[in-house]
């Protein structure tokens, strides 16, 4: 099997979010799609491991926001590189209840969805959500994961389901929160004391050399 | 509801396929993603009309091809536009037993599933494939849905999930096998008898004026 296919797959990129017991949490998904139009449906997959899987089973309730290629990348990090579980997330993510869930600031446009179904896999739970309510909030176009990848040379959270284990590259300095690679070009050693991760934010110490 | 919303979801464009007791079948889809990379898994939705659903349901087997940018438009409006029940898909379309499915030769990539679990909708059918082979044929940049509509001018077939009713264009000429909608220089009563649909490739008789 030739594992580079899985590559040629397209997505975009999403931020599903919940709620625990009234308090926000969510976390970065890029398996998401329409399943049906009428009603409107959406499925989104989210690993065992998400803290965000186990609240949207417990409350049957999501919601899906869209990124657009213009969000803050320092999102991505927060919302896709630390858990909900023992983060707030949402202390320094401005963000408002839209169609009763908590839904980010920074996105193209944000859908709010009931349960109706889901899948268990091996390591993910594909929710299917009916949607309840839906809006646009900014003409941003809609990132992809391709954009994600090649523009903002963001990686992948080891438990995304696109996620593959990647080479490590000899002599460069790594994340070690959300494992952006730095590859500037200032040598990294002259960069300023703080100069921070543009992914996740994280201080220079943060940083190993691979 | 602000339907627009539904928009800004990010896809690819792919085309399913499968055995009909021995006869290759096959319809496109844009819904389909990976769910677990260990092991690998997809997953393809299709709409309880679409003649491969029943395929893919008797035989437990799909194959996902991913078209490239640069494929050929008719190969859209074949696999798009007509149905594999009484029509022969593959009679002009190259095509492999690849992974011991049906694969079109024109994509960038190709996946070989078993079907390991099944959600049913009001519509469609989400079946999670576990891929057993995989292999990429040429390099050419996988075409995503927001392409397809915008470079290409392509319209989405009524049992897609991501089909909205669209607003008729007065004055237009719209294609009644695929709704492509005519919007070159050339006024349309002055192109040439030989002329085609440039997606799925119908007669100019089969185009009427909105």
């Amino acid at each position: 099997m030739n594992k580079t296919a899985f590559y040629n797959l397209s997505y975009g990129v999403y931020v599903c979010t919940s709620w625990d017991e009234g308090r926000p949490v969510g976390c970065v998904a890029n398996s998401a799609m329409q399943i049906t139009s009428s009603p409107a449906t959406i499925a989104v997959s989210l690993n065992h491991g998400n803290y965000t899987n186990k609240c949207v089973s417990d409350t049957g309730r999501f919601a899906i926001a869209v990124l657009g290629e213009n969000v803050d990348p320092k999102l991505i990090g927060r919302f896709g590189f630390a858990s909900s579980k023992d983060t707030d997330k949402f202390a320094e993510t401005p963000y408002a209840v839209r169609g009763k869930m908590p839904v980010i600031d920074d996105c193209v446009c944000w859908f709010s969805c009931k349960v109706i179904d889901k899948m268990e896999t091996a390591t993910h739970t594909v929710f299917l959500g009916e949607v309840l309510d839906a809006d646009v909030l900014r003409k941003d176009a809609p990132m992809t994961y391709a954009y994600y990848h090649k523009v903002l040379k963001g990686k992948t959270a080891a438990n995304a389901p696109t996620y593959q284990a990647e080479e490590k590259s000899a002599g460069k300095y790594v994340c070690k929160i959300c494992k952006y690679e730095y590859d500037g070009e200032t040598p990294f050693e002259e960069l300023p004391d703080d100069w921070t991760c543009p992914i996740c934010g994280a201080p220079k110490s943060q940083f190993e050399k691979k």
